[in-house]
């Protein structure tokens, strides 16, 4: 059954929640996310757009809305599983692509897996689309994690999930997007009160050079 | 709090449930949706490109992304109010208007207020881009009916829906990407039962002249 | 299927929850908020009652119960569209009252017809009826939003909930069942912490001359 | 904290869910089924009055909206419990008065007591109103059940549900009312399909000999 | 329908949710809490045996798994209920028991029948495993408060829920096990901010001897 | 933090849902499902002891609730994934085994090490205790798939959780307990009207050489 299977399987990342195992206030599932990191990433190129970068807007929004599509076939394996060694990484990732390439034989006509070949596959590159990307699926991350810690959810995996997307931003911190946030949205994220505050704005400080955010907003 | 104001709001579209008032075996929320659209788009391009169209990508996406993101100003009005008379719907859609301008005078930094105007504007226009989002919005509308016919849901607002979408493809029947529905897609869901099955397969076949779909799959 | 669909349609008030598109702790749905309504109202006519009104006590109930039905049809019109014009608000109204006419016509028996036109028509009249009518939903609004602000949810909403909570019991200050609030139900509510607990005290003070809450309690 | 804490202690009721143990497609909490409950005291009271009857309006509703607060001291206690014996039952129910003069006393300021004595004890008596309370209780738990038989829910209970409410309706078959919900409300629950059926059909028809339903309308 | 009825039943208690009434982040379901039970009786047990005590294991983790599997047939009675009078709650305890007993001789084969009649019976007896079922048990629902109470939950009830499992455990504090939980589990509770810390603080430090926690970690 | 983060790690359990990605009309969590397993392997352990077998019920017991704590370790992977090759799983059971081992070092007090590494190792063994918490791991998919079959959900997973459960009963077709699900379970399952049925029948009747239910029941 054709696309009519990929439109189906579309209900399927309705249904996966991130995080699992970790009490939220607010869940938050694999097709939601995929929305918001295309919001974000139309923003970040909207940036670096103008500041003079040349962007191939059709991959950046395919790029975004594909990304976690093969998450289905893959479920969720924990990070430190994923990571545990650099050969495990590398066999996780042949498996992701194995199955991937027979879902498109086997679902996608024939004259569409030229396409899909190139959406399903690893969109996070080199290109400064798929650096976008990189800094899109993180902000959006950072930003379930600021959902509970201004909630004062009590489980420390929180704060461990925006650390981990500070340091994952400051590998880009020299684009043109990385250095807005550093100073036109991290701001206002810490003008409110939320868990470990402190910590996080050292952090950010230390990390990302362009912050302007203050200690004490209230 | 410019774009940090926009980013959060992203999360009132996962809070909004679509047709709320009518028991649903699956709840699905406009951020989920809105992914939906902007993949069943992407797809009914590829179909329209390869059929002779030059397609705008960047607008194909930008618009089924952004389509209903101005939704969570205006709530949700049913339908029959919305239509009611020619005047009122009019007045409600200078009201959107108004409010989308005013939250982009509010909200959005000055250098990307003509993205977001145009973003969050009417996508729905004459262009096969804007074609392509009305055809991909009702797609996403009849997937999540099907959803609920297919699990017989007893309430009888699934089949309207099912059946208001059949019409509005109808009126775009000849663009080679509905012809695709309709010999492509539709027969893989009338291939299962569900509820009023025969009724919507007499009208998809009355509406649809392209229509395969054989009644008795099984 | 006259008093059927009527009794069918209950259920669609059950499913409609209240406020939709903001983070809560705990939803509400209609069903619940009317029958709270109607206990508030009960209360609110006993003080008056007590303080020398006489109350028709069929009408006291009858509003409370059924002043929301209505919205199985309308939806959920967030406020600022809803008030933008005084046109456009009478316009809305208008569309109501022909959809509660024809659904009258169509799903309520004959002999009934009567009563079920005084139920569901507008009950916030200026008898003393309507006005314990108008007092009685605010104040289950204001008990929603308190149940956010006790639990410091971050949404700035419910604080501007409660606050124009206030402003409506304002415009009825002279009333028993309003001055009872102000003394004795308020200054409980103010015994605890919650979100910009000062803020809003400072304003119940400002507004309501007989308020009695004292500023800490803790 | 006199009636703020009998205001708070309605959120309780709204999560309280009925049946709990039962797996169903659509929870119902306490408070919703108290407003419904007096919804349709409301119109069986407009049946009885047409029919000639004397209707204490006030004792119509106030029985309805109250008949269930208590549950929030004495929670859910299965019924094959509570009817064990007949001393079980009464012993139970002298806890249930104790507890609730008990509360009445702390809670309620003293100028009301009487009221929410009246309103807070069993208002199922010999009267009218009473035996309106009695039936409308039943026939909301009947809608309850018919909502989990048309989606063809597995679980024995609801059939069983709806038997002992029609065994129920049939105590009270001479009243106007009940005559009424056999000849003009049932026959178009029996208008759908729904599990068991036929076996509910005929307990219908040997119980309820105004009942006008027909066997298969489809 | 023999041993298919005893595990369909294993159901109704993953759909009863603990404390039904009262706002909680998180709810539990029985099922889930029997787990924990036996989970938290197996270490308890464990440390029991190493200070010399002889374990019988099999009823330790028999008497653990299986002592809420009645509560499908009583439902939840609120604690003030049972205890309201030594007669009401030996009466109830006989309920419970013949409905047990009668469940047994219906569902459960002959063969199996005394082994489920201690299964199903009291387990919380003077023999150490029936000791260490009641501190288990208590450990849970404190543990459940916990995580109310770290998430600043405003319902008291929380509170008193953790006090009256102190209470339990101080009942027990000559054991082994009890003497372990103050000196290296509850001092970990305690090392974290929430509800009312200072008074459980005060009160463990009253009631269990060996507890050394410190007041103020953070 | 000792003991103590183990007992909450009990909480991420409770959080974890089965099947993620499935539309269930009833979610299970890891932490009720090792309940029921347990509960299961009980009775299975009854069956073989009754049948002259020696049971250790300790380990019964142990295997059997705690067979799924690392769970909270390791994430949900897919089977497919899992089972890809064999290299991989073995890679994946290395990883699983070293973060347990590393868990154990790092959270358990070292007197009970021993302990926790034979509780969350594998227990899947070839001693009859293992074989007994293979069968019951299976059994309680089965019922979960059950569940929804009777429902009639129409996600085709559920046909093929319950056809890899019967084959995986037929591995130990010649266990007494196998012997006792063929002949004194599975017939009530087969009792009833649910998805697929005479499909699975079939496959029963040629897996299980003692199944003795009957094709149609009804």
């Amino acid at each position: 059954m054709p696309m009519h299977e990929f439109f189906m399987g579309m209900n399927q990342l309705e249904l996966i929640n991130r995080a699992p195992g970790f009490f939220k206030y607010q869940p938050h599932n694999v097709a939601a996310h995929s929305w918001k990191v295309a919001q974000i990433a139309q923003f970040l190129a909207d940036v670096e757009e103008q500041n003079g970068a040349v962007i191939n807007w059709q991959s950046v929004y395919e790029k975004a809305l594909n990304h976690d599509y093969t998450e289905r076939f893959i479920g969720d394996i924990k990070t430190p599983v994923k990571y545990a060694t650099a050969t495990l990484r590398s066999m996780l990732a042949d498996v992701e692509d194995s199955m991937t390439e027979n879902f498109i034989k086997t679902e996608i006509p024939q004259q569409f897996q030229t396409a899909y070949t190139r959406r399903l596959g690893e969109g996070k590159d080199e290109t400064i689309e798929g650096k976008i990307l990189s800094i899109a699926d993180k902000v959006d991350l950072m930003y379930e994690a600021y959902g509970e810690l201004e909630k004062f959810n009590p489980e420390p995996v929180y704060v461990n999930i925006f650390q981990s997307g500070l340091e994952a931003l400051a590998a880009f911190k020299d684009m043109a997007s990385v250095k807005y946030i550093a100073t036109d949205i991290l701001p206002d994220i810490f003008a409110e009160e939320f868990t470990s505050k402190e910590l996080l704005y050292d952090l950010a400080k230390s990390l990302l050079p362009d912050f302007t955010g203050k200690k004490r907003d209230i």
